[in-house]
């Protein structure tokens, strides 16, 4: 079972300043930035990230070119680790295609992705820096 | 000026009943369905569509082929018509392409679509059977 959840959206862009200004010319305003290498938008009770095509690609394990036009991520964050396990498990065994096993990563969490039988890419994740509401929904917190 | 917002993630799927077996089996449970022909879920404060690819390509003037693996739209929701056509001209001000216009279609709405600068596809809608809530967010009528 997974949690009938969306957290994060995470659009791949070629180029971030292009795709930053256009969200900013749009109206909105990001919440926090890392590095100069991702952007989040508090969006309503959850977030939406712009990140680079490459380092998208990267986080996934596929070529760039696997991304196609419009590539695109839908997250659930979860509370633990374990949390994590139990999602990634269920969902490949719901026919899911395992595209990364759950894993420590860089940015001090945990995370795995999977394909749905369309293609369309879930990254499982637990965040220790983004605490989930009691409702399931995200708040990103601001800097 | 365009809202902070996401309500609706539509996912083009090639086989409805396959996707519809995929999210059963993770545990989801759809809110409505539409002849047959649209499934949609309730999410955290937003909602998650499950549409035939080569009707989600008609109903973006495209074709299918256009859509790529994943394919997917984000969805703003709006009050107003005329609020779906300030925003539209707000995008396409902004350097979004534009895809098809808002217009009246044949599900009772008001919607256009236009792509961002690496191809996302955001559908801007009016839908008089999908009021938001005060908060912009969405809470799917139940049957």
């Amino acid at each position: 079972m997974t949690p009938q959840r969306v957290t994060l959206i995470t659009l791949g862009v070629a180029d971030l300043d292009r795709a930053k200004a256009f969200y900013a010319a749009l109206g909105w305003v990001p919440t926090c930035e890392m590095n100069g290498e991702v952007v989040f938008y508090q969006v309503n009770g959850m977030a939406l990230g712009l990140f680079g095509r490459a380092a998208l690609a990267k986080d996934q394990g596929r070529p760039d070119a696997a991304l196609g036009t419009g590539s695109m991520t839908l997250a659930q964050n979860f509370s633990t680790e374990a949390d994590v396990d139990q999602a990634y498990t269920s969902a490949t065994a719901a026919g899911a295609t395992p595209l990364k096993m759950p894993e420590r990563v860089f940015w001090g969490g945990y995370s795995g992705y999977y394909a749905d039988p369309d293609g369309h890419v879930w990254e499982l994740a637990y965040n220790p820096f983004w605490p989930l509401n009691d409702d399931g929904s995200l708040t990103l917190p601001t800097d």
